[in-house]
């Protein structure tokens, strides 16, 4: 059973943080991370999160991105705007509802990755997420409220909670092993230089909503690894 | 195809309303109704509306429930809460995923109804309600945010009208030549035999889940291929 985790980067109201924290405990999250918010969880903040005031006081704040989501195994953007030609990966997304069902199978911690309230996440926030999902809403007024966006996430995740014996699933040491090795065969077969960058960003998709089991994980860089050593054996 | 109404009974704080507003937008409901509203629609209202301030400017408010309904052809009240009073009206409460289904089918001005903040909707006015909704939550703190439980609803309802689009996926012969590459490739860096069925298997499984798009097959089919005529040229 995944763990979920709910970070939010950069922040700008603190109201909408408490607003936050009540809706992880009305859908039974509790771990709530902060990126550099740009306002203090004040009174504002703790009077909108009602009974949730122990969320806000764990809640654990980080400096960087980076720094924040080190020591989460999996990575969720979440969006509820959508680029237009399946060519811009980097928005090429999944349903909520869909990765609801996915995300059930995934064991270890899972970040579920919420933007500013004005210019939601940046490009390269998203490139280093595994998965980008998309909640539905209307073409004509897509941009949700960040509370409301968080509360639409953990509805479908507690809707999809059941008991059941899951797969362990990829940490955050294979998910890195896993994309170091698909750098490295891309640099062994002097793949275009100018294309390297998207195309690793594809293929974190890809794996993202592929979902490896451990098994497969190994088999799959059996595969990889002997096609490397291959490779330079040639040389 | 029904039409929707949000009625929002008594609401006690500007802010929830205009959030409510943004929300309605969000999901292409624009007729809110006001029973005896405790707030003014002041500015804290219109800010947190965003771009729906339309729908607050047309937003009507009535002095009674019975007014605010006489003219809707079908009456839902919506709770996130079991508390003993509702007990008995909630023996025949459907749970929120199908009513949305279920709801679809009916054609006529459909009352979606939130009680207080506080107080949620007293007896008497569930009573008269063709229907109780029940959102899930968590039994530890139900309680969920009066804008919170409207942007639930009303998602689901949107979903429903708005099945997903299928996203487009490989075809026949796509599939066949990139299992094909695989093996090809398993072949070329010679992967003990005995191996060989349960990784072909293993690798399709991984590809079914992943649902590459047409464009990101094409970018990993390059990335094998070019892997592929390496690896020949080596030999």
């Amino acid at each position: 059973m995944p763990e979920f985790v709910v970070v939010l980067v950069e922040p700008k109201y603190s109201g909408n943080v408490g607003a936050v924290a009540r809706s992880m405990m009305n859908f039974d999250v509790r771990r709530l991370v902060l990126v550099k918010p740009a306002c203090p969880l004040d009174q504002a903040c703790y009077a909108r999160a009602m009974h949730a005031t122990g969320i806000l006081d764990s809640a654990v704040t980080f400096p960087t991105f980076a720094d924040a989501t080190k020591d989460l195994d999996f990575l969720v953007a979440t969006s509820s705007v959508e680029a237009h030609t399946e060519k811009y990966y980097l928005r090429n997304s999944i349903a909520l509802d869909k990765f609801a069902g996915d995300i059930a199978k995934v064991d270890g911690k899972v970040g579920l990755v919420f933007g500013r309230e004005d210019y939601g996440l940046f490009n390269e926030e998203i490139a280093v997420c595994d998965i980008l999902v998309k909640i539905p809403t209307s073409d004509e007024y897509p941009s949700l409220n960040l509370s409301h966006a968080v509360t639409l996430v953990l509805y479908e995740l507690y809707k999809e909670r059941h008991p059941g014996r899951k797969q362990r699933e990829l940490g955050r040491v294979e998910n890195d092993t896993l994309h170091g090795f698909f750098a490295e065969l891309l640099d062994t077969i002097e793949y275009p230089a100018h294309k390297k960058a998207q195309t690793k960003i594809m293929f974190r998709r890809m794996m993202g909503r592929a979902m490896p089991s451990l098994w497969e994980y190994h088999t799959f860089m059996g595969v990889l690894s002997k096609t490397l050593s291959r490779l330079k054996n040639k040389k």
